[in-house]
């Protein structure tokens, strides 16, 4: 019997620079939230392919909250990697940071997780390898990929929320 | 004492419309999700401008999940409007219809909830009006949007979740 | 014999937004005329679609003119209708309005008509649906579009002057 | 008493070339005809600037005909010049050629009369050079533009068809 | 025998126009190299497509000086034509031409030099018409160009130094 | 008296990642150079930034050979770090990596030398740290440099190819 691949997050990683331009900024200077989540599709969507091998469509984004404002000229690094993989679906963890260069400052932008599905030529889904988490980051986000995955369907309605088992235990701690 | 200032949400409607083009679209020729979050942040966010008269920066998005794929030459036609307001923020709900015109085909492609957060000429937070709910179905939303909010919150961990006592009766059906 | 379909003008409507960025604008911040024509051209290209149900190529558009400036961060609103079809081509009549949200300012930009000729998917032109006005304004512009159109053959010299006989009319008013 | 500054057509001429790139066509692979109206307004703004040494803005398009389809990969040459000043407008000709230039094809696509209006840095209207005709093509234009003057101010209603004097002779050849 | 087909320099000539856009410039109102980078292996794959009637793809370019710094809303006039072939490879000489017209300035930006290859729908490289020089500036790029093909070749690593004989001879003087 | 500060080369490495989408391609589906070179420029104008804290302007950029094609769909990774300074300006190796994720293909597409000059706010040249070299390859393109700099200065005529001692002795292999 074939065993199934496996990958290590780490063999994922994707970095994608981007330099924040006049239009991709509104009328204060700031770089619009959509350009920033544009960019982390990308970023995220080249991880996932990494990871398989494949083409990738994008399934979701989970919640994404904007801190602070990122300004016109600014550098914004983007780091993605997969978490973890459920048959054809894979979940990307991704990191932004924003650079103001000359002015020396360096700031945690935002987080979030995107899911992507492999896809054939054709369009069908193809399962992809299993991850196999190294570091303790990656094994936590490993364990909680299962919950951030049950709150998905909830939110998509494929799910009943009193059968999201690790979601529920969030909220009730008895 | 001055009441503050109220406003329906049909006042905030937005309607936009692309049109699917080459560089929109992954190798398969379909739409990439990080190109239609974009233009769903740009929707909300003159959304939120008619609501509150003022420049808004995009504060969060909620969970969005992509549906069927949207082709090459494909019309999008996003429509978007306030649903509640809390002091200088406001949450948008947006609806994304997919349409093949030639081939005479119409999709519900995907829906989401965007907030925003109105501010003055120097960034600061400012107030909006209240929200007014007309319809059944805007009242649904206005009444959603408080177990949306503690959702975030709690997601971006500005919230414990025991504390969101709206959230939690999802989850526990007794 | 088979009856040709018909079709009313607002089963055609197309409604488009764009927010006016940078890259729009000229060294005065203002919106620089051909972006404007470029989706005026994509609007009313939608509702051709919308009432042929084909792909379309633009044929022409009539003089536009501009009026007041349109200002970097401007939301416009295009709204695009057809009036009246000939065989394979339609008349589109398209209205842009600009707004200053946060000044508090809505001015009507301009007006123009573009044709446009369906084709099939060799690019061979095919007919399309007959237009019905409905409102007075639909039925004005439907019985105008006659004379708009001897004065683009006149102009694309594809009609001698004297036999517009519709345009004649206009400037001999004995 | 101070005269006027003249110059030539020649003066003005700006040639400006462009590769039609995937983004620029419909799904039959066609240029798009608000591209091309957006080209040309660069083009030929570029004319006017170099008449009046000016910022200059759009004030109008005059009709426009498209012929023959412009493929992906052809390469555009857009040629404007200055045929005619009044006070602070210009009128400019452009002329669009298209060349499959590995096909061994080259088409006069179409051409158009776009007119400009010079402002300082206010964006307050000011005069520019008159315009001094010299070959027979350059003199015919120049007498043209009168008529197609009256023709802009009939159909922006700001002049009554039966004042328009040399427009109308055009109608009426007894 | 079949002789080898013959073009002149002129016959090759291309020239582009560009303006200066917000979001071509960086954060001190100024073109970025690699905008005009790219302008420039355009306008000299177009004037290289006009020699070879051929799809053509970038081989190399030379060292390019970037001198005074080109403003926002400035026009670029680019002007390329080819100097000289080798069986299916061409090099284009292009010359960049800087203008502020409302300020009456006009810089000679720069110059460089591009080489490209002329391949068949299949991708192959396919040979070119031999390049017969006018006028004396033509006959010395002619002239020049076997010493910066070696130059070239030496950068490459594909020549060795002591090879490149054209090459050495301006670093020898005796 | 005070000691310039240094920077070892890997303070200023920048990666920066590229999907490559329709409208970079030539019509063979092949990236165009031009646009490759627009993202070298951005990528290695990035890192050094990071070297000098400072808004930095593209002075030159040194011979680059495009090898194999790159196609739609190819994922570029552009890997730039400085490898020495020379008072205000900085001399940055640029690494093109072209991957087919889903055919497994990776190939190392190009590389090349740009040169910047930090300036401040007004634009005028300002002094960067010095560049220490650390690993082997590091400690050759910081010797190499002297040589660059070198050709780059005979070929923008700027120092007489006798003078040229480092580069000459390339040539000359007594």
């Amino acid at each position: 019997m074939s065993k199934k691949k496996q990958k290590t997050p780490s063999e994922s990683i994707a970095i994608m620079t981007e330099l924040v331009l006049p239009n991709d900024t509104n009328t204060l200077n700031n770089l619009m939230g959509g350009r920033l989540l544009h960019w982390m599709d990308i970023a995220s969507a080249i991880a996932a392919q990494k990871h398989s091998n494949r083409i990738v469509v994008t399934a979701s984004v989970d919640n994404v909250s904007f801190s602070a404002p990122i300004r016109l000229g600014n550098v914004i690094t983007l780091t993605a990697k997969v978490t973890r993989s459920f048959n054809s679906s894979m979940e990307v963890f991704i990191d932004v940071l924003a650079e103001d260069i000359p002015g020396g400052k360096k700031v945690s932008s935002n987080q979030a997780f995107y899911t992507f599905v492999a896809v054939d030529q054709g369009g069908s889904p193809i399962d992809v390898p299993e991850v196999v988490p190294e570091t303790d980051e990656e094994k936590e986000m490993y364990a909680g990929a299962l919950r951030r995955r049950q709150l998905r369907l909830v939110l998509a309605k494929k799910m009943k929320p009193e059968e999201a088992t690790e979601l529920k235990s969030i909220f009730i701690n008895e």
